[in-house]
């Protein structure tokens, strides 16, 4: 993989122009080479051992503490110490000023090697929004000691009741004395509440753990305000700590309400969190201290600026898990010895057996894999080169980018969620019998991979926000200039020779999809048009990958290759390319029939048929 | 479930009408009922309850026995009380002469309570070969014991380096003794040789295990003849008996050789075994004794009798799999509230949450769910339906019905091991988070689920089946048939209101399918058309699917419901037919261009471009 995510980072998205900028500007591509050696070598000895491990010795509560498995102590450190878990941050702050692009490509390694032992993406994403919206002493306790590995992080959204309904929230804030504003860390209040799914909410990993949480301030009447307006977010330490960052040895009211047991990801502690349930009453309670971030009311619009990042590292980790298998089902079929060739005269079974490999249809499940993993990996990629453009660019290029994120985002989540899940399931076919066995890895990529559909917003949420939002947003603006990009990658193509089958086909798939968001949306009933927002998804997933991988035909066009290895490089990125263009792009006419139809027959259907 | 079982075999199939045919005489619409009555109940107090437990509590094996929960000596015990195991026998051996449309749909309750426990299927097929291939002694003595439950039953086919390749099995048997054919129980030899994934190899539930086994026997060189025509049947019990059913005390050289520890289906032993490696010297060996049945060489062909049968248990494991998802995430969306309906004037968040059911997104899914698992039940009673014509009906119907079979086994096996395996993905996606963990049954489904694309022929084989041999055996013959049959229901279905639509959508697929097979084969260059072998299985299977659905809207019209449920069933048959048609059938267009243009760049594909 090291060799294709150094040509897409040099030949197709050109990552040393991004050193031509001030702030990159001590960066090279040797400096950003060299980060990704430190990755991959601390993945290979760290984590990528211990993947099974955590898989089998799953975290477990003592009746104190979480017990993880001394691999995962051992990886946490060895990332911490890496310096990736500030990578994006300023010198000033210890970090390295990397860019995202190349920060998500290093921490595609850690995906690859273990998703569930964890890279710190939380503790990450935690400080990276403290440095956004907190208070300088916000910033210099909680984000900076974070970002050095001393304490980690958590996001705390969810509540048994509220999961994709975030306006439920019910957990409570209320001003903590009549000082409560007087607090030096913030506005100071006492939270009540249980929280779901919080990754890492509970270990003995590092020092402390700092819970970010969604909240409700009740209003004057006294009742929480209804809906995403009343949320506010807060910072919740496990332990008190003082504004030089000790302890003060006071436990925070925080309590494990129990550990989530899954499907896979397994390496990852998952809980259910009481806040101010008086477990561990804090200075003469009730309720676990709280300080609050940004402003009252204000705590979504917070969390949501993590999002564009936090849903391209969900992608990038079911990226990985597809790669991984496709990984292990590539060296597996190119030694497994099973059947002969089909030829004309039939098998003859006096011949030896030859590598699995050989037959088309292995090929055809490598092939698959291979356009999906490899795909994914490069829409990854250019989303976090827009971060990067949002971030740096000029003022046009930075609105231009961010625009083109917004639309692309719930593709950068989904579409590898659900293809790079097919991609393991294939990985398991490969292997045969052998692929359903805990002997070899394939299983668990495909167990673990199964919940990125559900975290960080559903499939279901992420179509509603594609149809609902994105490309109706503006006046459709997002929309158009996917469009126009798309289109300078057809035209550019229509002219290389091989392409320009690919290229029109792309341009029609293009054309379906427009012309299927209007009918979507023409009769302006958003019950009518958001019906068929999944398949919507699929289709607008499939058409956008199918950009991606023209735009990877041509890169591979325009490499002439130095050597054998490169030459081979290119062929098979062209031979995905035309797999992706023939097998995948054409399932978009089934998903868009539906949508241009607006058919009924799933909002129409009671419940006493089923 | 039940409803639906009792609808299709009533109103649709007219199981009635086979009480009319001699060896049915004895049976009514009333003594169907009795045996599904009596199977749903077993299936409800001694399978559903004890699910999770076989999962969590694999066989393991303590150095000298393999140990198996308690639950499942119990449903083991059970079973066999029922009668189950010899259900389709006749009278005079003990059985009750059920046709086998009314077996498959009484083991469907089990395989959707707990489909890993087992019910006894390897034991069944394994005694109806030796009924149907077995000498007179071989019948009493072996297939009668496993009948009445007193001893199990496997069937040791896969190697570990001969899984979809039999031709390769290197199992030798050799003649035991210069009097080996004097032997009462058949010819008997020495086996040695590993047999991989056999289910339910080594266990304690009952008296003995009664192995039957693929071996060759040496040519006139000492040298095993290649290709399959070299391998015969063997029977080889774990211990051996006499001509009276008594054991001997003597064990046979059987042996453990280990356990798979699978990524599901975790009830069910599945092992390694060595015979006669030497652990279990028996009368002076080497070699573990093995009775020939059949005649030497023909070993395959009498397996082979069995695989249509074997296939649609698959299929309908997979059905039932898909179905207890189904009912488990349609039960969960209608108690689960998380959010509100979307309306023009955006959500009120003030107003109470909704059950998800009431969410077109939430609603697509069961809706899917419904589709994929109800018209795969519908396909394995019809298959079922056509084994029964195939024994029973007039010398003509039976042969139709034998060419029918034939053509429908590989979809009856792949399509739900398919697509019940997405529905059951979507049921965990109904569930949200909750859904991927080990506390609701979902995500267990869809583990145990994963295996049935592998085993008893992977897709890939049934695809090469389907393509390489169903479709162009005789002529073209049996396709010729499944398209008459097609037609004739396009036909009925044209003539009734609200039909018209899928009938002419049918009718286009149908030609569509049949020029896609006509284009695949027309270069007669067998590598060529199988290239893409998978696409095509798996629009067949859509067609197929998108027939039956047609077909069960057809019976829903004319089913005059005399109650609430009956016209809420009818129409929720309706709306599923419609889903099919609209969502799935239009898939087949992205694999039937694949097929038509014999693409060539998987079987192109490079090693070294991977």
């Amino acid at each position: 993989m090291r060799a294709l995510v150094d040509f897409l980072l040099r030949d197709w998205l050109h990552a040393d122009t991004l050193t031509e900028r001030p702030r990159f500007a001590d960066h090279s591509l040797e400096t950003f080479a060299q980060v990704l050696d430190t990755c991959e070598r601390i993945a290979r000895e760290k984590y990528a051992p211990f993947n099974r491990l955590v898989d089998t010795e799953e975290p477990r509560f003592d009746g104190e503490k979480v017990i993880l498995p001394q691999a995962t102590h051992d990886a946490v450190k060895a990332y911490a110490a890496s310096g990736m878990l500030s990578a994006a941050q300023d010198y000033e702050h210890g970090g390295m000023q990397l860019p995202y692009t190349v920060e998500a490509a290093a921490n595609a390694f850690f995906a690859k090697a273990s998703v569930s032992i964890g890279t710190g993406m939380l503790t990450t994403g935690n400080a990276n929004l403290l440095m956004k919206h907190g208070t300088e002493l916000q910033k210099t306790v909680f984000a900076l000691n974070e970002f050095s590995g001393r304490w980690s992080g958590t996001m705390c959204l969810s509540e048994p009741q509220a999961g994709s309904s975030l306006s439920d929230v019910a957990t409570k804030a209320v001003p903590d004395g009549d000082d409560f504003e007087a607090e030096p860390f913030g506005a100071r209040y006492r939270l009540t509440g249980n929280k779901m799914w919080i990754s890492a909410g509970e270990h003995e990993l590092n020092e402390n753990i700092i819970h970010l949480v969604l909240a409700k301030i009740p209003g004057p009447d006294g009742k929480l305000v209804p809906g995403t307006r009343g949320i506010s977010l807060f910072i919740v330490p496990k332990k008190l700590v003082d504004a030089q960052g000790r302890l003060t040895g006071e436990r925070n009211d925080v309590a494990l309400a129990g550990l989530n047991h899954k499907c896979g990801w397994r390496g990852t502690t998952n809980t259910l969190l009481n806040f101010g349930e008086g477990r561990f009453p804090v200075r003469g309670g009730p309720g676990a201290i709280g300080y609050l971030v940004g402003r009252a009311g204000e705590g979504l619009r917070c969390m949501f600026h993590m999002m564009n990042e936090a849903r391209i590292g969900v992608g990038m980790a079911a990226t990985m898990l597809g790669m991984a298998g496709y990984e292990a089902s590539l060296a597996y079929a190119r030694q497994r010895p099973q059947g002969r060739p089909i030829t004309e005269g039939g098998k003859d079974a006096a011949e030896p057996q030859v590598p699995i490999i050989e037959h088309a249809d292995v090929k055809r499940m490598l092939l698959a894999q291979k356009a999906y993993c490899e795909g994914a990996l490069a829409l990854e990629l250019y989303c976090a080169r827009l971060v990067d453009e949002s971030h740096t660019g000029t003022p046009e290029a930075a609105a231009e980018a961010s625009l083109l994120l917004e639309v692309l985002t719930p593709i950068a989540k989904s579409w590898p969620s659900e293809w790079c899940l097919e991609a393991n399931s294939l990985a398991i076919q490969v292997h045969g019998g052998y692929g359903y066995t805990r002997d070899f890895p394939v299983e668990q990529y495909w167990r673990d991979n199964r919940l990125n559909m559900i975290h960080e917003g559903t499939h279901g949420i992420q179509a509603l926000d594609l149809l609902g939002r994105k490309v109706v947003m503006q006046g459709g603006a997002g929309l158009k200039l996917l469009a126009t990009r798309v289109g300078e990658t057809i035209q550019r193509a229509g002219q290389v020779q091989g392409l320009a089958e690919p290229a029109n086909g792309l341009a029609a798939a293009l054309q379906q999809l427009g012309a299927a968001t209007k009918s979507a949306w023409a009769t302006g009933v958003p019950e009518e048009a958001l019906a068929n927002a999944t398949p919507y998804l699929q289709a607008f997933g499939h058409v956008v990958l199918a950009w991606i991988w023209l735009e990877l035909g041509l890169a591979a066009k325009q490499a002439a290759p130095a050597t054998d290895e490169q030459a081979a490089r290119n062929a098979g990125l062209l031979a995905a390319m035309r797999y992706f263009h023939v097998y995948e792009l054409p399932k978009i006419g089934a998903w868009l029939a539906v949508v241009s139809q607006r058919e009924a027959v799933c909002r129409e259907m009671q419940d006493s048929w089923f």
